[in-house]
């Protein structure tokens, strides 16, 4: 059975949906997108990620094509439409297509699609954990934004793979920012440590949620740069992500994080994380 | 009559050139381009151009569908076939369509496109000179690939509209880079000064062809980067560009250059650069 997209406010077929060579996103990367994670056939956590969609499409004046009420309506039913339980939902919009010239074009309809993927929970690298390697964050200095330019996070988890690692930590001079698709949390001392909400770093939803989670659970929370060598002094390392969830960072440029096993703080994070998604 | 794209190594209609809603250039902004100046229905330094273009790929390793001096002759055949004598061709090469996920994926076929469009040279503000603002540079650090990542590029433009100016002269921290999709020079004391070609601008052909130029004129001719203060202090200021040509700039933030004129080395390197173009 083929898939079905949502394109604009209708649902089409794949093969139905095609891209216009002159689509500002395919010329410039002009659009914004998120992913959702679907639990159970529902949309998790969605109005904190309508929130960062308007605020991104805002930032870039991308006029959004249906209100974000409306579009999660459209998102359920594409769910219900594909029978999907649990996977993926991704959206996004760019600012049209037009003649091909940098500024923004006079009266371009934005083009907005969506489609579902099934996928599993990351169960195993949950438990077990993963390895990193460090690498140069590069990246424009709007990273708050979820934009389609997205260039510099395909060569960061590229160079993962190349290195046969689980994820890229990017750190600018020295200072760690995320990694290539997820941000970034160290365990010291009890405290749990994260880079700020700032425009050097993506403002995931599930940072937001285990940040909450934490201090429900008593923990000290700090939203505060730290080193790569604070890094590798760490108790506990972890990424958070939409499909990562919360998942142990094991070694780090071929390190050990302290005895190289998942730490105890993620551990109870995980759990508290799991209820979350337990309705 | 209908605009011929070059669609791999075929010739086909606008109409009938669909792009697929996974084609990594639209996900992700994961391809590179060129833009070639055609005058007298010849594309101009386009050996420059592929030099240019072999290097972004290889970059990015994306394999190149097709060798540069068999693509030559395509653009040559595509020129000929849309009966275009001055303008521009575009050409673009994405990783190829995939479902969605950061790495490079295995086995997947570049795809490239170019087409042409029919542009005059800018003959008035080539005499006149335009107005540029300044804004703060926030790219990602590997401006000397010319990717579709071009969001940053895109939003600097629209400042430059937004204000009423001809362009937007970017500077990191003070330090002048470039221009939106330009490089810029100033002249101090009859020196040609120019930020140097590194990873912190895109290596303009138009850029060293006026290098060149000035050279032959027996002018000083310094690679070294300049401060906003020395931008505001030059006797002339200009832009080079593929489309620009050579185009003074006059004022900067509402403050005009020097008498507000453009300068007599600016003239005498576009007096220089039309003998390379009337070939």
């Amino acid at each position: 059975m083929s898939l079905t997209y949502l394109y604009q406010d209708r649902f089409v077929s794949k093969e139905e949906l095609q891209i216009s060579p002159e689509d500002r996103g395919y010329y410039f990367g002009d659009g914004v997108y998120e992913v959702f994670r679907v639990y159970h056939g529902r949309l998790y956590e969605a109005a904190a990620h309508f929130e960062r969609w308007e605020k991104s499409a805002a930032a870039l004046r991308i006029p959004l094509p249906l209100p974000s009420g409306e579009l999660t309506g459209r998102l359920e039913e594409l769910i219900r439409i594909n029978g999907l339980s649990e996977g993926t939902v991704y959206m996004q919009v760019t600012r049209g297509a037009a003649p091909r010239s940098h500024p923004f074009p006079a009266d371009t309809k934005p083009i907005l699609m969506a489609y579902t993927t099934e996928a599993r929970r990351p169960l195993n690298t949950m438990k077990e954990g993963i390895s990193a390697v460090t690498m140069e964050d590069i990246r424009w200095l709007r990273c708050d934004l979820k934009t389609l330019n997205l260039l510099p996070n395909v060569l960061a988890k590229q160079h993962a793979v190349d290195q046969g690692a689980g994820d890229v930590i990017l750190h600018r001079n020295g200072t760690v920012t995320e990694c290539s698709a997820s941000n970034i949390m160290i365990v010291k001392d009890g405290a749990v440590i994260t880079h700020p909400a700032n425009h050097l770093i993506l403002h995931g939803i599930t940072r937001a949620v285990v940040l909450r989670l934490a201090q429900g659970l008593g923990l000290s929370v700090r939203e505060t740069p730290f080193t790569l060598k604070e890094l590798r002094a760490a108790d506990e390392v972890f990424i958070t992500g939409t499909t990562v969830e919360v998942t142990p960072v094991i070694s780090v440029d071929g390190v050990p994080v302290a005895d190289g096993r998942p730490g105890e703080i993620t551990r109870r994070l995980q759990n508290e994380f799991e209820k979350t998604i337990s309705f």
